[in-house]
């Protein structure tokens, strides 16, 4: 049986980001036969239609979109800014609607969330959410992972260490596998 | 009497941008007394902490935090990229939601919006109010200014040319001076 | 074969709802083998836990329940009042969302929206969506269907005459039909 | 002085809601001179054009109207249903968004909300200023009352005992009260 690849992207840049963190943990908790990715978006440029020459991309893009399309799902670690999408994650997606190359239509997708706050991301979820059906993805509904104070639930290797949390992301990664399946069928 | 200053941001970075276009519409739109200086936010770095090197902006930043925390008000020409904001225009915002500068603060926001359909940045707009009240700003409620078929409604100079598009920001520029003075009574 | 069933909401009380028109379109343009019953929610009392003696549902709120568990599929008609849901749609959705009966649980969901102004319920249509989450139901990504300026595009008898709404329409019902399809297997 | 008149809404019809009794408790922080009357929405009916006869109201509508508008400034308790405002709140405030009696217009409003889950209503509260922002009226920004795990916060009598909770009532209603006097300068 094949593998089933799931290309993930933190909205985090920071190096001990949570948000970064809890896509490892994704990697101890998901069904067997599952592989995650983490693809780098911090060396993107900021979208601007006119660094598209001809309709091709910039390099970084290039390389982010070759990746995401080989994936069989997709996983998205969301921080909140300001109530919404970090520009870094907004700026990547958006990368990602222009043609030819649309990686994630038809896809389905996960969501990961971590924030200092009892809020757990869920704004900006709630804002991914918008964003992936103008990409015509379909995002994983239930059971909505948002782990709140952050701080608690990380140790200092940055290991996930909520269990509750580790027991929510698991039933997400199986919730993500069988609704890709299902979208292919 | 001294001039009421405005600081202006297009979330836009392309050169021919609409949105960018109707920051320029503004200035002959304002009413007596009121400047209005567009700043530039395509040179700013993705939003990510560990550039905050001892609690430091890197250098675009700091220039736009300077040219913010002058102004008496804020207009923002809000595109719509996949139902949201652009990732320029959000990681512009997001640097200027850390201390010790916070710009926005209790101080009055326009909010102008274009684009190519017919919901003219309705979503986009909405987002953009979330980020404000992140920012503790207010933005003005009424009139909106949401222009769709914006390939329709400028010329081959980038001059907008909707009369009543015209009327409604004239409207919504008077809107923000006075919502701004009463901010500060 | 056996007939495909789907049950439709409107999110408007009016009788010469162009919402409520829209859905009795959805009748001539749906794939064939598929049916489509309007369910009346204007009767509903406002959600209120205390009315929910021993668990029980009010009767009107029960018949809607029975009406919509025999469904393969769900069509809502979405009208925007406010930026926002209708009072009552959001009171008829409320009341599926509590247990023992949860009808749209991991199921397929169609969104129309009949709009005055140019937006077309965009937002609306987005709370929507989220409230679809809530009740742990996919609703169908593309292509939406928000008809702006409704008074031009149905006639005096309330047929819906405009020809690109209705290829929009037909689609997204095939897509309805497809997800729901997809979601069962 | 004259009395500043605060009216209030609890968005929940039930009667130990823990929303409605915040409004209780804001009659004990509120500032010197500040009279807050809470003013019933469950008996309305749901919206529906069609009960306008020659533009009028009908009479529970008429009552909540001309409650409201006597006001300085309004409160309202904002508990969430499925990640959006209940039902019950959204047709309150339609109800108050029909001409000619439009109360809400360039007034101040607070927010709380009170939730079982840690989010404490952070998705509805966001709706709620979508829907003010149609009415044309500003909500205060901050600080954000958005009370988690409600039923620890409140005692058997529904006094709200949370002190953190308490003192960020407090400061909002301050700040509802300097920006309804703003509003009006």
């Amino acid at each position: 049986m094949s593998t089933f690849k799931i290309a993930a992207i933190s909205g985090s840049l920071r190096k001990k980001s949570f948000n970064t963190a809890s896509l490892h943990a994704a990697r101890e908790l998901a069904p067997a036969g599952v592989e995650i990715e983490v693809c780098e978006i911090g060396d993107l440029p900021l979208y601007n239609e006119d660094l598209r020459v001809d309709g091709s991309y910039p390099a970084p893009v290039m390389r982010l979109l070759t990746q995401l399309q080989g994936a069989d799902a997709f996983l998205i670690a969301c921080p909140e800014y300001n109530y919404g999408l970090t520009g870094a994650l907004k700026n990547a997606l958006d990368w990602c609607s222009r043609p030819p190359i649309k990686p994630f239509v038809y896809k389905a997708v996960g969501i990961f969330g971590v924030a200092g706050g009892a809020q757990g991301t869920a704004r900006a979820q709630a804002q991914l959410r918008g964003v992936l059906l103008g990409l015509d993805a379909y995002a994983v509904n239930q059971p909505q992972v948002m782990i709140g104070a952050g701080h608690t639930k990380f140790d200092a290797d940055g290991k996930f260490i909520d269990q509750q949390g580790r027991d929510f992301m698991k039933q997400h990664l199986e919730a993500l596998v069988k609704l890709a399946r299902q979208l292919k069928s």
